[in-house]
């Protein structure tokens, strides 16, 4: 568990794409974003309060997260200085960069004489079991993509934030180190150890109360011949009750794999589907979302159309258009 | 790599079941197995000749392999006397145990002063790269299983014999800890870390020539919940072009998984052939490999009929009855 609320280090980023981290946590846990601070030529602004660190540290700000990944997740040394004085000012510190801070010397001496926790989210902190198949009570969603990076994430952040505004029990869990940032907790799949990943899985999302959903983060795609392993250690790990189909329409490949073209939303279904049922057999497929930035708005809402139509599912962008009817088939269920 | 020819040392197991590893060494790779070392009370017996660290090292032994696995996967006190003994003598310690040789301080110092290698084949030592999914020359095949532990790892290892014999040009690929110990080189890919899985399964599988088949080792099953995403990253990484569907009839429930019924092998087929073709589009089904271990021999042959008829596809027991139909498969893909 890392402390909330943050202060997020924007550091010298060129740029709001830097800022994915950051801005996940303030779209979807804006009561854990107190405020940002940037250095001298920071390019991205979240539309935060920029507060000094002890200023932040006085409203209450228990970590320092770094929101910002730059070119090869390097800890640069222009970060160093204002990592180490939250360190001597009370601070914890959140990275998810591939560069640990648990191998920063100045940064682990500056910890340990003031009494911080390094939080390195790419590193599995547990011992997972390894996965026993047992039904757990409660009800659980993945979202399972065509490809990696189409919306996953948002789509399960988006429908929790429904659920909640509408007094349904569900909380989001976190698979990778973006969403783990948000919440402050969660599994970081891709690093887990292969003979783990399920047993993670389980681990991540135990039994609840029967009508408590689940909303499990989704990680890679059966399509994407790199990480497809860990999606169907999610599959089956997360025994999941209902499966979001999600999509970026505009894509012209598999994301890093030219030459590997997307599968259809259907391929998709009649892949997933049977897998899910191997190890929950209540699996039904409910919703499609579809990641739709880059289409202008008539383009968006007629692509969803002709989308529910064919496979006569709710679909919609949840970000864009608001979750409303996927949620609405997840309370059906 | 680990240096052969080995001296294959069975402990004090109290039965063969215990020497799974020294049999399979001695089975497939009879070359490598110069002879057995066994304490007093080990009830196990390959056939070799019983032979002291000296005789066996006159005798050009490289490696003194830990042949046998015991409750727990500890390294037992009673073999450290003859694993200190032998790194002195001058051999390498070769371990598939979970238990590492590593974690031993003893057998540390005694590798560092004799200039001995410790071998822990669970443990990667290779920094795998992410798949990339582009296609490599040569042929590749393999074996899936309706669950774990059906016979994968035979049934690839007699095919590869069999094409030897006939001069094809086949290379068993091992993936487990026992064909790496067999064959002295692999990927342990239950211990690789999710993200390189199916990368580490490229590098294990480099190009080749047009005619050449590796003999992929098969891990877990698709339809094995704890195990599965192991086997979907081995098909994605492995780029099939043929897939032996792998099967024992007698087995109530998966392994380790009560309540969860094994597929059947149509089931299978209709599953992993999709899968595979994703990384190779040319992947075909090419035969149908069965553990009659259980059966009698008539009950055996007439499953096997079945099966065949069933399936339209050449069935076999690779191991009781020879792989001769399946790899006449392969000669003609």
């Amino acid at each position: 568990m890392i402390e909330t609320p943050y202060l997020l280090f924007l550091g010298d980023a060129p740029d709001m794409l830097a800022a994915k981290v950051a801005i996940g946590i303030r779209d979807w846990r804006p009561e854990n974003a107190l405020g940002q601070i940037r250095l001298p030529g920071c390019g991205a602004d979240l539309g935060l309060a920029d507060m000094t660190l002890a200023e932040a540290r006085a409203a209450g700000a228990k970590t320092l997260v770094i929101g910002v990944a730059n070119r090869g997740g390097v800890i640069s040394p222009a970060w160093k200085k204002v990592l180490i004085e939250a360190l001597e000012t009370g601070y914890d510190l959140a990275s998810g960069l591939h560069n640990l801070l648990r191998d920063e010397g100045d940064l682990v001496a500056a910890a340990q004489t003031h009494g911080g926790t390094l939080h390195d989210v790419r590193v599995p902190t547990v011992g997972y079991p390894i996965a026993n198949g047992v039904k757990r009570t409660g009800k659980r969603c993945l979202a399972v993509g065509t490809d990696c990076s189409v919306g996953k994430m948002y789509t399960a952040m988006a429908m929790e934030a429904e659920m909640a505004a509408r007094g349904m029990k569900a909380t989001f869990r976190a698979t990778g180190q973006t969403g783990i940032l948000i919440t402050g907790h969660g599994v970081p799949l891709d690093a887990v150890i292969a003979d783990f990943m399920a047993g993670s899985v389980e681990y991540l999302s135990p039994p609840n109360d029967p009508d408590h959903w689940d909303m499990i983060e989704g990680q890679g795609s059966l399509f994407h011949v790199s990480y497809s392993g860990v999606t169907l250690a999610l599959i089956h790990g997360g025994q999941p009750d209902a499966l979001i189909l999600c999509h970026e329409p505009t894509r012209p490949h598999m994301r890093g794999l030219p030459g590997y073209t997307l599968p259809s939303l259907e391929t998709l279904r009649d892949t997933a589907l049977p897998l899910a049922r191997v190890s929950n057999p209540a699996c039904v497929v409910a919703g499609v979302s579809v990641n739709t930035q880059h289409m202008d708005e008539a383009a968006a809402r007629a692509y969803l159309e002709k989308v529910e139509a064919e496979l006569g599912l709710p679909t919609t962008d949840p970000y864009r258009f608001g979750p409303g009817t996927l949620v609405d088939a997840l309370a059906a269920i």
